[in-house]
């Protein structure tokens, strides 16, 4: 280090120097920096909490999505059962709704703790970088869990074409409607974890 | 951490000292500064060309899957006639790796033509943050077309639970193992991306 400062335009400094190793504690943060990250902090476990809500929401709409009813083919009353397990595509939106609430509710009282005690959220840059791919494999996998909902639900909806697979969602609206608001909200939680590792990404951009 | 050394008023501290020591031997000498901005750069570039690879591959593996069969149905032959375009998710697929190709194409004409020149593949932070949103953009985009082309393509396998709908892939294995094939590439691809953000992270939080 040359000027005591932080280089202008050095070249790309390896990853490893900056994840690599932890030397310094970083509880030395003085009375303005902590003003500062408070809020940036406050903002995340807000966006926190309400990405655990809806997550919650998203599976406890999903798990209780059933119905029965008839459909009437050709003259003949058929009864029709819908249950959500019957899709593994709703089984696994479920799972992953489960798996995102419980790593935001760790995440929560990790941070929770932290923010009593009057330390900083996330303690070191590894910490932050494990919070960023957390936060970034989750919000993956309820895009992927979202669409493949969706594109069994939009089966369901229109029939397939060129087949003549018949709308289910007419016998089974309730069924259906708790569907469609259970996918709402997953992409809603995915849309939330999305601006978290945005914020996580900002927060690794602005230590060094 | 060196003594003495260590910029006034930074809060946290850890990665200074490393970040120090690199940039003392990054600032001293020339060369070496180019030599590994070279390998982080032409690393970018190979992924991004590999990645271009899966996603072109991935997208004539499915606009050229189509296929012609008969079904035999209580003693009834009933002619089959499957094509890509007759799922919306499969239209879906195409079109989101279609415009991963375009963003790819793109990407790696600028920093191609930057590095022809000499000067650094990413001209600022804001350049930084550019690509490093559209690429996670893209990446949640190939995550949902391939996850929503999977649950189709995994009807068509098992049929649906509890229906009486057939098996079509059995008659049609031509055009389920081409389909099948194009979401494998697809999934290749988002993780290749996703390989992309964490660099385009790496990048982010090297430079201030």
């Amino acid at each position: 280090m040359i000027n005591g400062k932080n280089p202008p335009d050095v070249g790309i400094q390896l990853p490893e120097s900056k994840m690599g190793i932890d030397t310094v504690t970083d509880s030395s943060s003085g009375p303005p920096v902590r003003n500062v990250n408070g809020k940036a902090q406050v903002m995340q476990v807000i966006l926190r909490t309400l990405c655990l809500v809806t997550s919650v929401t998203a599976l406890s709409l999903m798990v209780t999505a059933k119905q029965a009813s008839t459909i009437t083919v050709l003259g003949f009353n058929i009864p029709l059962h819908s249950k959500w397990s019957f899709s593994r595509s709703f089984e696994y939106l479920v799972g992953i709704s489960a798996a995102v609430a419980l790593h935001l509710i760790l995440q929560l009282l990790i941070s929770g703790s932290r923010l009593v005690r009057g330390s900083p959220t996330i303690s070191s840059r590894n910490h932050g970088w494990l919070i960023f791919a957390g936060d970034q494999v989750f919000a993956l996998a309820l895009m992927s869990a979202g669409s493949s909902a969706s594109s069994v639900s939009s089966l369901n909806h229109t029939g397939i074409r060129h087949t003549a697979l018949p709308n289910f969602c007419k016998p089974l609206h309730h069924f259906c409607d708790r569907v469609s608001a259970s996918i709402v909200f997953t992409f809603f939680s995915c849309f939330l974890l999305a601006i978290l590792v945005v914020l996580d990404v900002l927060w690794l951009s602005s230590k060094h």
